[in-house]
């Protein structure tokens, strides 16, 4: 289990023993049931998380209905939302699938940074390039036809149209059940021909 | 001009008379006329910005076609997106209006961590907070109807309704001018009834 966290932060810099000796001494793990929910809207946010096993959805209840906006799936790092100026969750998140997690709280944060340094530049530099990842998703999802969406999620995330009801998927994607089961049969047809 | 960058800083943290001192020694100030060009698609990027007068915009030149994502205006911090893991600027960015800017490199950066550091413990909170901030105008952004984005927009941004010409923000709401106009006129119509 710890390997997976200590290859995701391998992809930035090499651990030494004493870091990685540090990171096994914080109780991170965390298990969720199927639909189980990880917070709610209002809930104070008290830590991130880091997908090891299963598939988180990010959704908002407006008028009674769900509209999910984000699924965070193995190898993913992932936050709720604040409220403007707050540690209140903007959204709900909860499990696709049964999930395994990895859950930090800003202690444990603290600690890191004060035994090992380089772990608050190191940080940094993930939350800059994640501002940018997520500028780009933004406007790529602005600028392109609801059928571009539904190709970009075929090549990028091609799991998730496995994985996730096709009803939530619509509304990540920004269309209702019905445009994106015609898109779904026009591209295959496409691909048939 | 550094007050309003001093003023920005501290709306989180009182700066010392050193770290003052040792921001005004760089060279962080840039002046742009209206129309011209900071960034374009495929260029190296090499610092941030912080906008201290005027109105830049960022765009992608899509099959010939302007398509406008973002507009930041005094007071807001922007950073050209990268391409996928690289340096290499995602969008043009270009001036409204006559802009001063600041520009800094990640050499005043490293300048500055070394120097005082807190500052990279509060680049980071600044950072995170971006983040979020980021993900949940996306989010309200694949909620919304295209006139409730007319609507936050007039209450959020009423300001670039003056700046920024229609076609442009038309696009920076994901519709076409046509929609925008009539949606303009619907919602001015209400407001007079």
């Amino acid at each position: 289990m710890e390997d997976q966290i200590f290859n995701f932060i391998e992809r930035y810099f090499k651990l030494t023993e004493a870091e990685k000796e540090t990171l096994r001494s914080f109780d991170l793990f965390r298990a969720y049931h199927k639909g189980e929910t990880i917070i709610k809207t209002g809930d104070l946010i008290s830590g991130s998380y880091f997908v090891l096993e299963g598939c988180v959805r990010c959704y908002y209840l407006i008028d009674g209905e769900e509209k999910s906006t984000s699924f965070y799936t193995e190898g993913q790092p992932f936050e709720p939302i604040r409220q403007a100026g707050s540690q209140i969750s903007a959204h709900y998140i909860d499990c696709v699938e049964d999930c395994i997690l990895s859950f930090s709280k800003p202690e444990m944060e603290e600690v890191m940074f004060s035994r090992f340094p380089r772990f608050e530049s190191i940080c940094l530099k993930l939350s800059e390039e994640l501002v940018s990842t997520k500028q780009l998703a933004f406007d790529r999802f602005k600028n392109a036809s609801p059928e571009q969406r539904y190709l970009d999620l075929l090549e990028n995330r091609p799991d998730l149209l496995q994985r996730v009801p096709l009803g939530q998927l619509a509304s990540y994607l920004g269309m209702k059940p019905e445009s994106l089961s015609r898109i779904r049969k026009r591209v295959a047809q496409k691909n048939l021909s």
